[in-house]
Parts: C-alpha cells; sequence; structure tokens
C-alpha cells in the first residue's frame, strides 16, 4: 500500500513536470509572438494540458484536469514566470528543449499507461501516447502561426511512437508497469536526445527523386 | 415555479443571443474570404455554438445543440442574413464590436455558471467560462487565417477571465445565482466596452525591454 | 439474419474505403510539405478519422476507432503506400479526386445515419453528417497550411449537406434505410461530381456588387 501511495505520488510528480514542460514551450511561442500575459497563459494552458484532453475525451474517461486543476494551475504559474523570465529563457533555449524532450517521454508514457489501464488495446493505447505527446504542440502551432511539431521532420512523433510502442510490448512480455513505464521513458527520451544532439531525420518523402 | 420558468426562458433567450452574436462575427470573417453561403453558414455555426460544444464536452454532459438544435439553427438565419446585408453590417463595424462585447458578455456567464451547476469547483468553472467565450472565436480566426482573439492584445480572453471570477466570487459571498450572473455580465461586458473605447491593452512581455 | 450481417459488412467496408479515401488525400497533403513518413501516418489518421472522431464524441457514443481500430489501421497503412508510390499517384490527381468524392458520400451516409440512429432529429443528424465528410479535412488543410476546403467555393459541403438531408427526407417518406443510404449516397457523389465536371461555384456573397 505503501508502495501504491508512492508510485500514485510519483505519477502525480512525473504529470505535474511533464504539464509544466510544455507549458514553457507554448509561453515561448507567446512571447515570440509579443502576446500580454493573458495570451502567456491562455497557450500554456492549452499545451501543458492540450494533449491529454483530448487523449481522456477520446476515452471517454472524465477529463484529468476538471477532476483535479493542478495541472492546469501550473501552467498559469509557470506562464507568468515564464512571462517575466524570457529574456533569461530564451538565451537558455537548449535547456528548454531539453525540458521539452523529459515532457514528451513522461506524457507518452503516461498517455500510452491510461490506455492501457481502458483495456483499448495495445495499438489504440500507443495512439492515445502519441496524441498526448502531439496534440498539444501542435494546436500550439497551429496557434502561433508556426509550422507544427508534425510538419516538421526531426524525430518527435517517432520517438513517441517508439517509446509507446516499448511500453506496450514490454508488458506483453509480463514485465510490470513500473519498469516497463521507466523503459518507455528511456526509449522515447533517448531517441528524442540523440535526435536533437545529431539532428538526425527520417527522409522526406522519395516522390521528387523518382 | 413561475419564476424559474421566467428564468429559464431569460437564459434561454440570453443563450440565443450570444450565439447570434458571434455567429454574425463569423459571417464577418466569412465575407472577408469571400466564401459562398454555405461556407457563410459553417463559420457562423462553428463561432456560434464552438465554445459550447468544447465547454460540454469537457464536462461530459450533452452537448447543448444536439439536445435542442434551436442555437445552430439560429446561427444558420444569422449567416442567410449577413450573406445578403453584408455592405450593410460592413459599414457598421462597430455595432457589431459592440454585439460581440454582448456575445461574450453573455457566454461568459452561462458557461461559468454552467461548470458551477456541474460541481466542478470555482477554478475549473471560470476556465469553462473562458472556453465558452474564446474557442468559438479561435476556430473562426484559424480556419480563417487571420490572428486570434488570443493573439491579439486587446483584452478579451480578460475580461472573460475578470466576468467568469466576478461569478464564483458572488456565489461564495451568498449572493444569489441571478444577480450573480448579473453581476457577471456587466463586469465582463464594462471591461471588453473600456478597453475598446479606450484601446487598452495589457503590456506584452517585457522580454525585449531588458 | 443472413440480410443484417451482409449489411453489417457492407457498411464496415464502405467505412474502410471512406477512411481510405480520405488518407489518401491527407498524405497527399503531406507530400506537398515534404513530411517524413511519420508525418503522413499522422496526417492520413487525422483526415481519414476526425471527422468520425468529433461526430461520436458530440454524440457521446464510443469513438468508432477505439472499439475497433481497423480503420486507423487501414489510414496507416494507405500513408506508407502512398508515401513509396506519390509519383505515380500525384500524377493521377485527378484519381484521386474522384476517391475524395466517393469519400465523401459515404461518411455523409454513415455519419447521417449514425446521428438518426441516436435520436437526435433530423436536423442535427444532417449536422453529424456535414461533420464526418469535412471536419477531417479542415484539420488536415489548417496543419497544411493550405485554404481548407470550407473557405475553397467548389461545391463540397453542399454536397454533403444535400446527401445527408436526402437520407433524412427519404427515411421519413417510410424508404428503407438501406435505400435510403444509397439514394444518398448517389445525390451526395452526383452533385459533387458534376461540380467537378462543370466547376461549379455558390456565387461568393454579393457584398462587393451592391
Amino acid at each position: 500500500m505503501g508502495d501504491v501511495m508512492t508510485l500514485s505520488s510519483l505519477t502525480q510528480a512525473t504529470d505535474l513536470l511533464a504539464a509544466v514542460s510544455f507549458a514553457v514551450t507554448g509561453s515561448l511561442v507567446a512571447s515570440r509572438k509579443n502576446m500580454d500575459i493573458i495570451g502567456f497563459m491562455w497557450l500554456a494552458v492549452v499545451t501543458g494540458v492540450g494533449g491529454g484532453t483530448v487523449r481522456d475525451i477520446i476515452l471517454d474517461v472524465p477529463v484529468f484536469w476538471v477532476l483535479d486543476p493542478i495541472h492546469a494551475i501550473a501552467c498559469l504559474v509557470t506562464a507568468v514566470f515564464v512571462f517575466f523570465l524570457v529574456p533569461f529563457i530564451e538565451s537558455r533555449r537548449k535547456t528548454v528543449l531539453w525540458f521539452d524532450a523529459i515532457g514528451l517521454a513522461l506524457v507518452t508514457v503516461v498517455g500510452t499507461a491510461k490506455g492501457m489501464d481502458h483495456n483499448v488495446g495495445p495499438f489504440v493505447a500507443v495512439v492515445m501516447g502519441v496524441i498526448t505527446a502531439t496534440v498539444g504542440g501542435v494546436v500550439r502551432d497551429v496557434i502561433g502561426n508556426e509550422p507544427s511539431v508534425v510538419v516538421r521532420r526531426e524525430i518527435y512523433v517517432t520517438a513517441a511512437l517508439l517509446g509507446g510502442s516499448t511500453y506496450v510490448l514490454l508488458l506483453s512480455l509480463n514485465v510490470s508497469g513500473i519498469m516497463a513505464a521507466i523503459g518507455s521513458f528511456l526509449v522515447t527520451f533517448s531517441v528524442r536526445s540523440l535526435a536533437m544532439i545529431f539532428q538526425w531525420q527520417l527522409p522526406s518523402f522519395p516522390g521528387s527523386i523518382r
């Protein structure tokens, strides 16, 4: 029981860290568009909790921040911090990319695990992980009028896809949930990190070659 | 009981007026993009009922216009009117801005009140008010390829935020629902009106200054 | 009973064909944006199942591809095929437009019928048909940064509107479901086909003339 509570607290903490990481990226897009503090807050919340909201609606379970608004509040606080600290953060753009990578890895695990918990099968569970990982960023980029994470070729969705697949694969091999989560996190984070360091890209469509 | 029916009719009427106000703004964006009448109708409906639709889906309650399509029908009729009357309305652009301000104030009250009725707590209730007030306009602007209400710095989301907060604050002070609604409407409408008249803006992020 | 199973298989088949048709159009937008294969898959799935997803969420019924992911898998397979066959398909652009027209006619029927099955009334049922027919394409075009099907004046939404209306009209005249579906399909497909062949357009708003 102590273990379960620890695990639950851990999930809570990782969830929060993920929302905050994404909220930072939303706030930075707001800063590039010279928005006011309310615009920062709006975009931080949408980026931070948007993916999980769509996931919960598709799974037809209560939306997580309606049950407990702590994530949404954390996004608002993040927006205020970033608003006043942008010069400091902007000069540390790379640090932010790393935060985003951590957020990506965390929500991929959480999203895929939530899908598996609701017995939707491994395929749909991985789709839930990818949705949680990408939808917030896509809405952020559409509203900020920037090329979205889906359009750019930088091993972002791919990392979530591989990480989510790792989770369901490990579960099917009777690995425990917590170990599968750690494995999934490491795969997503490693793939995304290596892609950032070595500027990996998947090839674009071969149509123009032929 | 007579009172409840009157109140219910009043809510119905304000809801309709709000949907129509937003449908007018959707139709005007359609006119600037030279859409045909079906495009007018599509954008009028999305703008008019979009925010409330997302609110109901997140609250996991039946979508209001599926229960009773009167609001959606009103948006369609509005689109047809605007289609043929655009020159008349365009020259009265300011009148439309005032309609939009009334719509904003109305849906903020309705959205926040619906949240409180479903016991989601004051914070989430205010978020529901803001969602109802802004999502339709954001979708309208994304599809019409215009800078969205969230990106512009013109005390729009802020007005909804203050109005929704007024509602939950008054309720917590044991003010009756109808009085809280009136107070909330007046705060939202006043803030938005004053912002339009005096062209108030919140400061953009201070990053470029430091 | 044999008839019901045949009808059910038929619906399954038409559903799949519709999803694949739309997935082809999503993949082609991905090819124009030089996306990688994961981008193709993301956009193919969103275009292929997006409209039906929003329909199911608004109707508050389980999302169809969560119950049975065959449609989503078919979209992924389509994306892979298109990725490697783009030169072949691009040169047959017209063939694709015809596939899209078939997809449009199929999802209009399916969407409207699903609405009628859930007793939302004829008006909302037609709206469901139009939502199923258009939302996937709108999201595709917003993410691909192209003028959306709603903005363009090419009798697309109109075809869905007429086809969906045909379905509810025939049902109200006591025509059987299968015959109403065929009639609805033929109206949608004919209107869309004739519009493509003769480049029909509805007039844009008359504002500039007066």
